[in-house]
């Protein structure tokens, strides 16, 4: 299958690109560099060195595994480029990972939300179009996000919701409650999408991720040039990859607030199944499909403990310190969210064990001389930007 | 009440503009004329002559009336202007008509997609971080559209749903099908919107506003020179306007399709009071409120029966065809939507009646040497943009 993946330079779209590849798909991948800029300009960077450009690391790919990875360097708001890559790679299906990836970052500033509202959603409409009149049979699988649900008082389904009203009733678009400029970007282009499938009859699937974890998958672990980045600064780190390189460095365990806030996680491992179970099995024509793809949901302070109890199991003293939250959000919460789709797509998934998370500790000490600790404390609210670093312990 | 009025050039604004000032308030109006510039490249224009210029209309209101309009000429996405607006004038109440306001313009084209989200998402954005740090008290009053709801198979309710599901329920914000790229800029803008209101306390109100109507306001009737725009070309004009306008001229009402197409609409001088009872009744802190703006529901043909009988009477022969239909839209479907939260505020509708059609009817006439009739067919459909005219009769 002739698969594009646009952000095939992040965390996710290189891993994907080196899995979807070793599969025997025919892959190209797009980036634009946009997250490797934005941290130069934060002083902020991967734990793991990754190579310099994509055409370094399929050159490396080429190298281990003897199979190409096509690249195209460029940014996706630029029609020229988008209408030159349809045309020339007819792609069967389209990864979507090519957006701006950051909560923390769409809220830095007026600036940053514009732009960051800007680049998702104009490049979306960019492959809509491309889509529409280049590509029309072709397979759009988006990232998404969990977050564009928030946090309702309700059980969360799977993209739609059946409403009975009056004695009347329809299935229509799961009501959205997004948590920051970023997710907002993602609900409009949901939005987008799912008309384009209606009036164009165009094919999607909106993969609505949780939080990813996980440093390594079967290709980065075949030559260090592999390595896919793994971010654990405050605008591009997550949970879970956080907490194990703050228990690695010997910080203690910067939990937000009460630490109630529940969220649906899962493995990098489970993502490249996910991702290859979606483009495998394409939407209909004239279909949105929803999937919520994470395969656990833990709340913050259980993560904490999860990850101090297999401290002291490696051999680390964790700490866990409660500090004051940076974003608007609830502390605590109901939360239950529907996951069966991609299940019954075939996915098998991988729990988070305390196995796992010793060798996210054993991986990240590799690395531990290239930790910029001062990345690590949350500076940017949601109430007011960077104006005001949050760093006061609640 | 000190009143920024965005769009203050525009067929609701202008009115909007000189209504608020005759009332008392202290105006001040903004445009960036893109509607005139897309008016030029169409090749089309207004029926009624109106001034050249904003300022041109604000003296010829100052001669009128005596009373002051402030102006200011430019952009909303340019952030340097919406921050010196905010900080000079200090609104209490902005009424945000400055958007980009025509479904078949958005598609036209890719470009004309991407350029009507980027403009209403990016200064509706603007205007957010414009109060959040110059104005956190001011109340935004926001033109919406009803067309952002579509045509659910369930009553529509006023922006917010009680949902019910698996034994828990809670209010959320009633699910979104919006019928084109302007519609769902509009969408975008809300879920914004919401955001800032959730996070930064904002205080707004969301007018999902029917299809208006009319010509005349008490004001416009003051002097030629005061005269409002009146569209009816495929582009910017609307259902009723437009049937008006071919009665008249003896061109057969253009139904599009079946004509089961049922939507809301209202009277300008109801726009007039809706937005004035918003603005004096404001939300409170961290509230975006909804109002369905419309005061009867009619279906396509139920209008072009309407035109056609007040033509007798009027001795107009009027013809109705039912032309192949350029949307992708249900042509016959559910509609009943709430609208009784401005009717609570004080909102005395004017009901359409034969009368206001005749009335209508003489005041095109004044301008028929005026019309363009090229412009009444449409030629860009939703399926292809402009690329093929949809003129075929069905």
């Amino acid at each position: 299958m002739r698969i594009l993946i646009l952000g095939g330079d992040g965390y996710l779209g290189w891993a994907t690109a080196m899995h979807l590849s070793n599969r025997g798909h025919d892959v190209h991948a797009v980036d634009n560099y946009l997250r490797r800029r934005a941290h130069r300009e934060a002083g902020t960077d991967s734990l793991t060195p990754i190579l310099d450009s994509l055409p370094a690391r399929a050159e490396a790919w080429k190298d281990v595994s003897g199979k190409e990875i096509g690249i195209t360097e460029g940014d996706l708001t630029e029609w020229p480029l988008v209408e030159r890559l349809f045309r020339d790679f007819q792609p069967e299906a389209i990864i979507h990972y090519g957006e701006m990836p950051s909560a923390p970052y769409s809220m830095i500033s007026r600036e940053h939300a514009v732009f960051t509202q800007y680049n998702n959603v104009v490049n979306t409409l960019n492959i809509l179009f491309a889509m529409r009149d280049l590509a029309p049979d072709a397979h759009l699988v988006k990232l998404g996000t969990m977050g564009e649900y928030g946090t309702p008082d309700i059980d969360i389904e799977e993209g739609y919701l059946e409403v009975h009203h009056h004695g009347r009733s329809d299935t229509l678009p799961f009501p959205k409650l997004p948590h920051s400029m970023y997710h907002l970007s993602k609900v409009h282009d949901s939005h987008n999408i799912h008309f384009t499938c209606r009036v164009w009859g165009l094919r999607a699937t909106d993969l609505n991720q949780g939080v990813v974890y996980g440093i390594h998958t079967p290709e980065t672990q075949l030559d260090e040039r592999l390595l896919t980045r793994f971010d654990y600064d405050e605008v591009f780190g997550t949970a879970l990859n956080r907490f194990c390189l703050q228990a690695v460095i010997g910080h203690p365990l910067t939990v937000y607030g009460k630490g109630g806030q529940t969220r649906g996680y899962l493995n990098i491992l489970d993502t490249l199944q996910c991702v290859e179970l979606a483009a495998l099995n394409p939407a209909a024509e004239g279909e949105m499909r929803v999937f919520n793809q994470f395969t656990e949901q833990f709340s913050i302070v259980e993560l904490a403990d999860r990850v101090q109890r297999a401290g002291a199991e490696y051999g680390l003293s964790v700490s866990v310190d409660h500090i004051e939250n940076p974003r608007s959000e609830k502390e605590e919460h109901y939360y239950q969210a529907a996951h069966t789709k991609l299940l019954d797509l075939g996915l098998a998934p991988h729990a988070l064990s305390e196995t796992l998370i010793e060798s996210m500790f054993g991986a990240i000490e590799q690395y531990r001389d290239r930790v910029i600790t001062s990345s690590i404390v949350p500076k940017i609210t949601w109430k007011a930007g960077l104006r005001e670093p949050a760093a006061a312990r609640t």
